[in-house]
């Protein structure tokens, strides 16, 4: 695989190994001159090689490497010694002189760490945007632009990465980002066969079959379980098994109260349990918040769509039937980004301590917000706009008023009786949130972020031109010595310039990446018996996005500094819970729409409230029992890099135990054999003197009848030669009898 | 506290650590000394000293103890070692000189190690009764009667058990039966509450009570998740977790091929996971069988029952309503008995690698056996009977068929409709398996084994004296030098009486006492709301039965040989589903029956299909989401052994990067100080011809475009100086004209 190996000889990053993007716009001179200088002692310190260049006009770029082989070293051993005391490594790291980082994302991460690690523990401590080094906007490391394309052009032409690919991403942006890939290649690879299986379905027996549902709910289960097995087995393969427990502190992390430890003998901030639960009960009004505003905007869209498309008749009609696509178009995005905003406040309040507690309750508001916002429409039509339509029509009349003024009654309204609910809707909305709204997304992601980016350069390049030619007149003579920096040499400006295109370029953050498949997987998992085809349109913009993902890594972010993960977090607890909802909604949904007998007006007749509980009932027990069973059964299958670790682990516990062992026999033959030589001698015959001679052993003793016990019989030999004797006396005439 | 602290100084046990009883009725005498032989020197070989005594008439006592210290202390450092290989310790254990065994049960447990575990792996490879070592019948230490006595003693004089009584037990017997106790004692303590709950609701509201039954459902959730804890909590405290971790082999194991492995170079027996899957599906037709199986003869004795009590009419009547209660009495436990020895059969054909696994499955199968023979008759009952009872009794004229011959058709049985159902009788089966049955089992438990024991024993007084009298007369002669052994000493006579009793005593297996308590947990959660003094008789129950286990143990048992655990294993996943049934039933329960409004043939009116699926489906759901609630919120609460784990593994970490720590600063004095002194002059201006020279000095270093970049800035003092420059360009202008 050429992917694999990219040329190493050409290093267009010149050794950088991370650029600081530091912002002078709101700070005077002095101060930033001050806090400069201190910046760069500080990374000498650590043992960084920096140099400076300018950024754009106001801002600087520091680049930083591990220049000193041995602080380098001496980090790569320390995060290695860290790994091993919290158990993500088996063996103990070799000495420090041989620690070399395997990969370069291993490199990264340990200059990361150098650069913003606390001073006491032995960083720089350069945090981002926070505290005394608020003016310190970006630490990123550079592209390997090489590498990037090579993979671009390699993956163009295939259908699935191979595990060596994942490698290289792993190697180059981390395990997070890693595992992130690794999910959508098992997803896409998995959804090739309820592809197959629902376009054959679709062709067989159309939309509502029950064959489909049930392949499709146990597809989800078996892949949930998959991937968890999946999951442990790339942990082992890369090395990061367990590197959950390497708990990072949480820099905004307000104590109430500080507390002497007594086991660690440290002050130490507390911020108590019972505290923090209160303010996480304030999630339940902020979830009936969320459902109720959405629900209330999607209601009213809802309905006046309804009101338009089927009940109004009025003028303006073609235009009208719009508004209420333009007003959810408009609203959802806004309320969402406030929704998210919000639980990003509220997950501030409660106030976590470490990095990864607030990332999981973040991470599940921001899938409540999702799940409303991209079910509840879909939910709507199902189980309240096609069961209830004919009832509720009649009050769309409330719009009606509004219409009035304009039109004569007559013309207006169709009457009620004429009423007719609209079976195809539900699968026309499935058909949009599966296949138009993918590619919307798309493009929202892709191409938009790119115009963005070249238009805002366009902006400050122009800015930046208008600026320069007005103050020259002015400071000429004083700036003339500090001109020199400004010209980037001949050799550097081509390089100088991609770094200062980088650094504008957004952070990518993988959890959005990793929320979109999420939510993609729940149409599947909940909708798609209403249009089987829904895998096939997801295979097709999977296998792009997977391409075009790793396109907006490459060419629209800053490069992400590696980070570790053993898991895709509490995304998979979601997938799982989308799973179960599921396996309710499939039920219902079939329930309600496969007889195909429908009334006069459209809606599904003869369901009964009794038969359709008892089928969600009884589909969501089967459900949770083949849960059970795949997941005991996938459980038995060990990984192979599981097993290989298990292996390694076996064989160190082997080697210890052989050690002690060997120790053992060794001693025993110093001084163990000493008193069998002396039992080996014939057993002397147990006569009456002998007892006598025992009786007067006992009797120097004094009165320990308990060592007196154990003097009876000297040595094994003597045991067994009572043992014999007894055996005979007791079993001899009986097996004497037997003969 | 008194109990905590046994007189050490007593030793009634003569330091015998264990007693291998050997049997040699049905070996002929030669074969049995050499066996006897070969055990005695492969125990001595290990480092154990032996003392033969005489056992009953086919048997021997072999006492053992570990003698020599070395060798005791290697086992114990080597089992340290082990664990810490394993990570069930944080720390490496001290060295082997100063290894002691911190507890009588970590010394036991050494030495069973130290007899049982295979040769090669530096054991005696003693195997009881199987293989070579079938004669091997008990391998058992000896009860310390002193601790017992003073236990039984203060126990009861005390309402709760405190952590020191609980490390006591945990310190005789070993971690495994520690957490039943713990287990009991917690589960004990958590019953007050719905007891008191309990009888208050049913004095203010009856059966049926909906507030007493969410008040019970929740204190399932609650009593769960806190045990869970609680175990983590005992399992820090007494330093097992994670011994599930070592995992032992299954010596009855038999492995399909054998494996070369390529990590560790063995050959390795290998069972197909595949393979052992296709034989565990077989568990699917056993658990029909055993449902078909029970509730053929639950509905048989049923039917009659009813038949008798409510439409038969005819002679005899008094004495046959008995008919159904002696067949099930008798057909119950011999079926379920069958039942337990297809579901080990099946559990052995399963063929697990661990017995761990092995274990595991045969809990489950065991649950499910118990499930059926302890609830389906209340299941029948509440959801077949009271319902559907008028439906079904017409049917029951088959019997009537039967009885025809003796009596005329019209005093026989009442006719269709007279006949009615008996509200009470749900009430009055749960009555009867809350309180007349724990306390017959009870009885079973405690009364019959120890009337039992003593029957057999004067029975083997009674033979012994009658064998006696026989063979004497012929082998007179030959027995001569062998009366010796057969007469105790003495001062050893009472011990080794005392000996010979407990060689007689049964094998004591905690899972089925902890099975015992997780079936009565399930009438608890499954029909509390039927009668709620439920609680009320368990709470009783439970005091006495804390009590007689521990006197069972210690009175009609052989001593365990100590086991560690970290939980009680999969009778935990057990209670979780049992209080998840819970939740089902008891809604559906209230439902049916809490309007109190009985039709004229005492069955519930109004039972509507769907509202009762709506409930049942309703309070799961709740169920659930309040289950993930209390799980996440006990999840965060530490318990305070976990805490202090925690803390100490901290401590480590600190001292381990500390230690780098200083070396490196220590380091940097050595060398990095010196770049440093030549930094702190004072930055040359930068002029033309320092920069000339600059590029010269580059050209001298070749193309290298790379190290070029790097060389501009020398030191972190000129990148400051140059930062300076810059930032006073771009930012000095704009900050005059602020100012």
């Amino acid at each position: 695989m050429d992917s694999s190996h990219p040329p190493k000889e050409v290093n267009d990053n010149r050794h950088v190994d991370y650029v600081i993007r530091y912002s002078f716009e709101d700070t005077d001179a002095e101060k930033a001159t001050q806090q400069l200088e201190l910046l760069l002692r500080r990374l000498s310190e650590v043992g960084l090689q920096t140099e400076v260049r300018e950024g754009d006009e106001s801002s600087l770029l520091i680049f930083v490497r591990a220049s000193r082989k041995k602080s380098l070293k001496r980090a790569v051993y320390q995060s290695r010694i860290r790994d091993w005391l919290h158990g993500v490594r088996n063996t103990e790291p070799e000495p420090e002189s041989s620690a070399e980082p395997q990969s370069e994302s291993e490199r990264l991460r340990v200059v990361h760490h150098m650069i913003t690690v606390p001073r006491e523990a032995g960083g720089a401590g350069i945090t981002m945007k926070h505290g005394e080094w608020k003016n310190v906007v970006a630490i990123f490391p550079l592209h390997d632009e090489g590498m990037n394309k090579q993979c671009m052009r390699d993956w163009s032409r295939k259908t699935f990465l191979s595990n060596e690919d994942l490698d290289q991403i792993r190697n180059t942006f981390g395990e997070s980002v890693g595992f992130y890939f690794a999910f959508l290649q098992s997803y896409f690879r998995f959804l090739l066969f309820p592809a197959v299986f629902g376009f054959s379905c679709w062709l067989l027996f159309g939309s509502f079959s029950i064959i489909y549902t049930v392949g499709n709910a146990l597809w989800c289960v078996i892949f949930i379980e998959y991937w968890k097995r999946q999951e442990e087995d790339l942990s082992c393969r890369w090395q990061s098994k367990g590197v959950s427990a390497v708990r990072e502190k949480r820099r905004e992390f307000i104590p109430e109260r500080e507390v002497h430890d007594e086991h660690t003998g440290e002050i130490r901030g507390v911020f108590p349990a019972t505290q923090r639960l209160q303010r996480q009960l304030l999630q339940v009004p902020f979830a009936l918040l969320v459902t109720v505003a959405l629900g209330v905007i999607f209601a009213t869209c809802f309905a006046i769509e309804i009101f338009i498309a089927e009940i109004y008749n009025g003028p303006l009609k073609t235009y009208l039937v719009f508004i209420p696509t333009i007003l959810l178009s408009a609203l959802i995005p806004t309320m969402s980004g406030v929704l998210v905003s919000v639980a990003t406040k509220l997950n501030d309040y409660e106030n976590y301590e470490t990095q990864m507690a607030y990332e999981v309750a973040l991470t599940q508001k921001i899938f409540v917000v999702n799940f409303i916002t991209s079910y509840l429409p879909l939910f709507m039509t199902a189980f309240i706009y096609v069961p209830f339509a004919s009832r509720i029509a009649p009050y769309l009349d409330v719009f009606h008023f509004t219409v009035r003024p304009f039109v004569s009654k007559k013309d207006a309204t169709t009457t009620r009786e004429h009423f007719s609910i609209d079976p195809d809707r539900l699968r026309k909305q499935v058909i949009y949130f599966t296949v138009t709204a993918q590619a919307v997304n798309f493009a929202q992601e892709n191409i938009v972020p790119i115009a963005k980016q070249r238009l805002l350069q366009k902006y400050k390049e122009y800015k930046k031109r208008q600026g320069k030619a007005e103050p020259e007149n002015n400071d000429s003579e004083e700036k003339k010595p500090a001109t020199i920096p400004f010209e980037d040499a001949p050799d550097e400006a081509q390089f100088l310039k991609r770094v200062r295109n980088e650094a504008e370029m957004e952070d990518y953050d993988v959890t959005d990446d990793l929320r979109e498949m999420c939510i993609q997987f729940g149409y599947l998992a909940l909708f798609s018996p209403v249009w089987p085809l829904v895998p096939v349109s997801f295979v097709i913009n999977n296998w792009v996005e997977l391409r075009s993902d790793f396109f907006k890594i490459c060419m629209e972010c800053k490069r992400p500094s590696p980070q570790r993960a053993d898991t895709i977090g509490p995304w998979l607890e979601s997938l799982g819970f989308l799973s179960w909802v599921g396996s309710i909604t499939s039920a219902a949904l079939v329930y309600m729409f496969s007889n195909g007998h429908e009334g006069p007006n459209g809606e599904p007749t003869s369901i009964k409230g009794w038969a359709l509980l008892l089928t969600i009932s009884f589909c969501e027990h089967i459900y949770l029992a083949v849960r059970y069973a795949v997941r005991a059964t996938i459980a038995k299958m060990e990984p192979p890099n599981v097993r290989n670790e298990r292996a390694e682990r076996y064989l160190l516990r082997k080697r210890f135990l052989e050690s002690t062992l060997q120790s053992r026999s060794s001693d025993d033959e110093d001084e163990a054999n000493v008193p069998y030589v002396d039992e080996s001698q014939e057993v002397p015959e147990i006569t009456r003197a002998s007892l006598e001679e025992d009786a007067r052993a006992w009797s120097k003793h004094g009165t320990d009848t308990s060592e007196r016990f154990w003097m009876r019989q000297k040595g094994w030999r003597e045991s067994a030669h009572v043992a014999s004797s007894i055996v005979r006396a007791l079993a001899g005439p009986e097996s004497k009898k037997q003969q």
